[in-house]
Order: C-alpha cells, then structure tokens, then sequence
C-alpha cells in the first residue's frame, strides 16, 4: 500500500478534529462547539458497550461509528433541512468514495460496504448506530443544557425521541431528558 | 444493566471531548487544541486500518484505542515527566478501574484486561496502537505546523521517533516529517 496515500486517508479523517458540529454553532450560538471528530469517538464507544452487551459483532459497529461521519471531512457537517436527504445522501457517497480511494482496494471496499450499510440501516449493527448518533446528540445537549443553562436544547431532544425506535435507548432518552 | 451507570460511562468518556491536549498548549501555546477525543478517534482509525490490513484482531484493537485515553476523564492529560511512570499507570490504573464498575461486570472485565494489555504492550493489537498513538501525535504536530509556521514541533516528532519500533510506522513518520 502506499504510504503517501494512507497517510492522506488520515489526514483526511484528521479534518473532523476541526470541523465543529454545526448545530451546537447555530442553535445555541456556542462558538467552540465539539467536533465532528469528538462526537464520532463517544459515538463510537457507545456501538462498543451496546454491542458487547448484546452480542453484535462489535468490530462491524464501531468501524461504522469511526466512518459515518468521514464524509464530512469534505462536504462539512450540515443540519437537519440545509439539504435534502436525497441530495446529502448523494453528496456524502461521492465524497466517501473519493476518501477511501486512499486505503488498499480490500479495505476500501470493506469500509464503503460499512458506510452504505449504516446509511440504509441494513443490519442490527447499523440500526444500532444509527441509534445512537442521536443518543449521543441527546447527551451532549444536555451537557451543554447544564453548563449554560439558559440554553433551550428542547429541539435536539425532539429529533433524537422520532429517530430513536429501540426501547432500551429511548429509555436512556428518557433519563438523559429527566 | 442499570441505564443510570452507564449513562454515566458515557458521561465520564464524554469528558474527553472538553480536555485538551495539553503538550499543544503548554509547548505550542496553542489555546483551543484538539481534545483528547479528537485524539483517540484518529487513533482508533488509525488501528482499524493498520489491523485490517495486517489481519489483526481489529475489534480489539479497536476497544484499545477507543480505550487507552478514559483514565484521563478522572486525572487528566499529563506530559511526559510530569509524572513518574509508575506514578502515572498507578494513577490511571485506578481511574480505568473506577471508571468501568459503570458497565457490567463481563464488560468491565473486558475493558479492564484490553486496557491493561494496551499499558503494557504485550499483544501485537497493543503494541501497534500504542506505535499508532505516537504516530498520531506527529501527525498532528506537523499539521500545527503548517497551519501555524513559526511553530517548534521537533520535540514532539522525537519523541515519536523515540517510541515507534516497526518499520513501516518508521518510514510513515519519515514521510510526515519530509
């Protein structure tokens, strides 16, 4: 494999370190949010813990979590409505499929496999995920919620209680929103 | 499982989203760093490629990067000498152990072993993200310094070069450094 070029796929990936989470920017007007990169990492070790716990094959949840948001290292984040689900989706294959030109074809394949797999929710583990990109959301709006407490966080917890379908998660919704 | 402990895992690893590296800010003086989250994601993207292609255990190595960095949700990032080194495993040993009575028993046990086997390096999934997590770090020093010329990052790429034994990872940090 070429170093040159792997070493690219990082760097890539390397630009969520510094792309904020847009909605946090917008909504409630922090001006360091987290990044896409801080977001996917918690994401990530949530699809490890639900995943060992029921038995999923871990490894495919959490190369999902690290990859769902890579897109982004190119097209940036957006928020619900900036663009048209059709038209994200198409955005986000291209630019996940110029990503991963840069690791060895056996892997690219693989990772492009996860990512189309997570984006059409086609497998316990992607459904899973999917989940708990929103969780994980819910959390950290409640986190911002408890340092800055004049901050109305009460859309953030809408989108993740329509998204979220798995009775143990929307419990866990419903104590992070207690 | 009690939802309230681990929320509260979560809640703890979250904590790495908000602590900053602090060998950027103290030796770079550098105000908004990456975090430690930002950190732990490219390394775990980093073991998810470099275990794939060798046909390693990448669920494992995996959890070990997604892993290596919790302690520091309780103690906090340190730099190299400001703790003794059996100062600082005793330290963190004890915050990974209190950290993970949040998640089940067997994954708690789990965790702890894959952490334990990341510290003192005796797999190769831990020998390589332990490798990978310096390689990070000079990625990231050179990527400081491009965006910030004037920048002195020598100390962190000897440092890296220091800790890094695998050729392949060598040459990678070469070519960072070209």
């Amino acid at each position: 494999m070429s170093r040159a070029d792997l070493l690219r796929f990082f760097r890539n990936a390397g630009r969520l370190k510094s792309e904020p989470r847009r909605g946090w920017m917008m909504k409630l007007e922090l001006p360091y949010p987290e990044s896409v990169a801080d977001h996917s990492y918690r994401v990530a070790l949530m699809a490890m813990v639900y995943s060992d716990e029921r038995g999923l094959d871990t490894g495919k949840a959490m190369r999902m979590a690290l990859l769902h948001d890579v897109p982004e290292a190119i097209v940036g984040d957006s928020m619900p409505g900036e663009r048209t689900p059709s038209g994200k989706r198409r955005l986000e294959s291209r630019a996940m499929r110029t990503i991963v030109r840069d690791v060895p074809p056996p892997l690219a394949e693989l990772y492009l496999k996860a990512w189309d797999e997570y984006e059409r929710g086609t497998s316990p583990e992607a459904k899973l995920v999917k989940q708990l990109d929103k969780v994980e959301m819910a959390m950290q709006a409640m986190e911002y919620r408890e340092r800055y407490p004049r901050k109305d966080v009460k859309e953030f917890m809408s989108t993740a209680r329509r998204t979220v379908r798995d009775p143990e998660l929307l419990r866990a919704i419903d104590e992070i929103d207690a």
